[in-house]
């Protein structure tokens, strides 16, 4: 048996080493056009001293050792041209001598992966304008920096390569603009969490440009000026595109595999194309949610990981099979971690959901224990079924360890109700007697079981926009309350509340805060057993509505 | 309707406030003995500086504050004398006044904690003996070391309290001995993972006597000596006693309230005790194991809070049940995290569960980014079932998200095949392509599934002892195995296996091994598809043989 890999990256492989520890008798051949194979495309980390210095470790396996540790025949800077399915073979092109010639296959998997997305505005070919995925682009811009010194640059693109480089370029003592068409950045989040990643990018020098799409690159030789939509012009020494990545699938195109409504290659759960004997993985492969199964592409190096190993696994004849993402997701922007797995609230809606959502403030670890630090989690479930739908998070420390938790808990089909009950690991150094994932559970809860509804600070707003006459209870201390508040808010302390409620109207609908929401809680409690007809509790309380505002 | 609460920490504040969340015109009082409440027990951490100095952040919460938030009326100095259930009154002391009074109750709550297990030994009354387990007791603690400068220390107990003092006091300039009369420390754990936290603890000057019954404590005025099993005296200027604590049941006892076999008092789902409307909840109340329903008796903040909140619910006509707790739990001692949820092996094995078991040693995130450490988990899982049945994991970093991980996955009944499929978040600063939960997940499934079983280094050990024939093949460079390598190894690397292993016998067992087992289990496959009868990966490779040997 012949198996035959196009693509050395996270799924080729994977996918190849996995064949092998199946079947030590196939013959298993891998083909890149790259000249270097199974390097962390995503790894294009930056310390303060600039992006990973020793590259070494950045490719740590190549075809010594693939040849050496798993029997396998790596050719890099070669390019298969066209494969011929009826007949099983294949056309590659040596790239370095440009000789031609026929392989054939039992298995053929196609592992492509994916480029940036290059859009064909003026000034885009300039040699001051990089796209960054792989090594060799993260080189070509080391290299300009220290050729250059620019004083200024423009990342486009508010996704989290771009952030990562907004990180990268500050701490080298670059200007950093950075442009969206979108009017936040993580567009796959929601914008009431982008916002607090927003902040922070400002906090930390980077200009934003939210909300105007890049018209075209301007200058001679090189790039001098961003252009971008209601003529807004972005002096700058260099220019980052970093607006997404799309599936390498011109080579499935090409043979009329079947792509899927995202563009990338439809598989099944065996990771089987629409030709038989054909598989695809990694990053020019479609994903589905494991939530409903429907299309999801979001190309990133564990999911290639595992779409990889199942690929490696079905084309020896093994039985593993791929079960969906959740679309998990995670980096770091200077000292912010942003996390994000499962649906977020928008996502969920246009999915034909109907959700509620929290938005819940707390420390990492107990607040009394050194270097504790706030992180906010905004979590989404299903009002018709309590399933936990996802999860988005923000904050500077153990952000990591709780998006994992709900990720794992949305696998498994976690209700809202399910996550007070977990049994999750408390000390001081680490958590809080109630973990802040525990505490999201029960939040939720309270608005699924209990009639503890929340409001957002966006719905807040839109009422009183509408001119809703609406009663809002500041239940903080008189010192927070004069140090700011909300308009129209009245300040009656939690503890003066039972007495001075009294002489509030019942029938107007009744919004509590506090700092975070849990005194608001509180209070909400008690004005609904006075017999309040409509309370709510400001979700993630005053620090939210602020953040917000 | 009247509530009355016994005990006025985690359970008990927990319990009073969710009453008066569901119930606003509730009576609610809570009697504790202390003049302190909800004080957080296990936060008597260490800086270098000492123990937290900060007692306020200690002790968030008191009388005034629940009388102002919830209307709960707190008594401390006030203990309970008895209770007649017959007509649901209490007897009360003012232990400040001395006047006793009587109450009554509609619902009762018995949340009178635990206490550490002080043994009727000599000079166990000796002024510089003291436990650990409150405020008040760390700040005896505290003031004898400022007041006597103490060189030497002896703790009594190797469980997580005694551990945590042993980091305290090493930092504080104190020569630190530890005694145990278990052969390990942390005797929840599985030997082979507590020689993990032994040997971090040895790095860092404690000097470890275990195996040996402390008998007595000497000396005249003071301890300064203690004397243990096998002749063994260790002088001292202070002595820490930390061997475990037990539950508070001697008003339960009073009333006949059925006890559960750990000694804690029996509850079910819904906190009751054996008499009605009298609850019980947090360390003086047994838990039950999510896994298999056996009672555990694992008292620690994160259950109490989740049995006090429950009792409160019930109390008050809600139907929130205890599922039960994994006895999660965690702890940092110098440099190291050491935690663990759910069956060790040797738990597992007691209650009659046939096992498989994997170490797996690996990078809390991207090698190359920079601090990542390693860790080792222990995984055990059911042979019959695949259910995963536990976690043990040590380690400097990370720790406790893999542990969380762990927990929420056991909670929903994972297999071991599941794992695998977790969607969870991954960048080089937070962890690998392949997360380690993962990877142990696709460890144990090679054992379960695919003729891929492990060797632990006991087991070798053992076979070799029993002598036993077998080949030890160390997979790894010359240079390595030069270094130091299995005695009765034969050097052959994995590159040059697979001809070199013709000339082996393929009916003698094998066992396989490289650093931490990757590469062993690279061998192992090649051998296994070569004919060879029985191939072990040694589990957690030579650097595991090393700590346990």
């Amino acid at each position: 048996m012949r198996i035959v890999v196009i693509g050395g990256v996270a799924a080729g492989t994977s996918a190849a080493a996995k064949a092998r520890r199946n079947d030590e008798n196939a013959e298993i051949v891998i083909y890149d056009r790259d000249k270097d194979i199974s390097y962390a495309v995503f790894c294009l980390q930056k310390k303060k001293g600039g992006i990973i210095k020793d590259r070494k470790k950045l490719v740590p396996r190549d075809s010594k050792f693939f040849k050496e540790r798993y029997n396998i025949d790596v050719f890099t800077s070669h390019s298969v041209l066209d494969i011929r399915p009826d007949v099983k073979k294949l056309i590659v092109q040596n790239d370095v001598t440009g000789e031609r010639f026929e392989d054939k296959y039992d298995k053929l998997l196609i592992a492509t992966g994916a480029r940036p997305i290059m859009p064909p505005i003026q000034g885009i070919d300039k040699p001051n304008v990089f796209p960054l995925r792989s090594v060799a682009h993260a080189d070509a811009i080391n290299e300009f920096i220290e050729k250059n010194q620019p004083e200024r640059a423009v990342i486009v693109g508010g996704g989290f390569i771009g952030l990562e480089m907004a990180e990268n370029l500050v701490h080298r003592g670059i200007a950093v603009g950075l442009a969206d068409m979108a009017q936040q950045v993580m567009t796959p989040m929601d914008e009431d969490m982008a916002i607090y990643v927003q902040k922070h990018l400002e906090q930390n020098g980077v200009k934003l440009h939210l909300g105007h799409a890049v018209q075209a690159l301007l200058g001679s030789d090189y790039v001098t000026h961003v252009q971008l939509a209601d003529n807004i012009s972005i002096e700058t020494d260099m220019v980052i595109m970093a607006i997404g990545i799309k599936p390498n699938v011109e080579l499935a195109k090409k043979i009329n595999i079947k792509l899927g409504p995202t563009g990338a290659i439809a598989v099944d759960s065996r990771m089987q194309t629409s030709i038989p004997d054909v598989y695809a993985a990694g990053d020019c492969a479609e994903a589905y949610s494991v939530i409903n199964g429907k299309p999801l592409y979001r190309p990133l190096g564990s999911t290639a990981n595992k779409m990889g190993r199942i690929a490696g696994d079905q084309m020896t004849g093994g039985d593993l099979e791929f079960r969906g993402i959740l679309g998990t997701s995670i980096f770091k922007t200077f000292d912010l971690t942003v996390a994000q797995t499962g649906l977020s609230e928008k996502e969920a809606k246009a999915q034909g959901y109907d959700v509620v959502v929290c938005h819940n403030i707390k420390y990492d670890h107990a607040e009394y224990y050194p270097d504790s630090k706030e992180m906010i989690i905004k979590a989404v479930a299903d009002k018709a079924t309590h399933r936990v739908l996802g999860a988005q998070i923000v904050g500077p420390r153990g952000v990591d360890k709780r998006i994992d938790v709900f990720a794992t808990a949305i696998t498994f089909g976690a209700k809202a109700e399910d996550l007070f009950h977990l049994d999750l690991a408390y000390a001081p150094p680490f958590s809080t007697a109630k973990d802040p994932v525990i505490y999201t559970g029960m939040i939720l809860e309270g608005i699924l079981n209990r009639n503890r509804p929340l409001m957002t600070p966006h719905q807040l707003i839109q009422r009183q926009l509408g001119g809703e006459l609406i009663t809002i209870i500041d239940t903080r201390e008189p010192e927070a309350y004069k140090n700011g508040h909300i308009e129209g808010a009245v300040n009656i302390p939690l503890a003066n509340l039972r007495s001075q409620a009294k002489r509030l109207d019942k029938n107007i609908p009744v919004v509590t805060y506090c700092n975070r929401g849990v005194t608001g809680n509180a209070a909400q409690n008690v004005l609904l057993q006075m017999g309040f007809k409509e309370v709510y509790n400001l979700s993630g309380g005053y620090f939210n509505y602020m953040a917000i505002k």
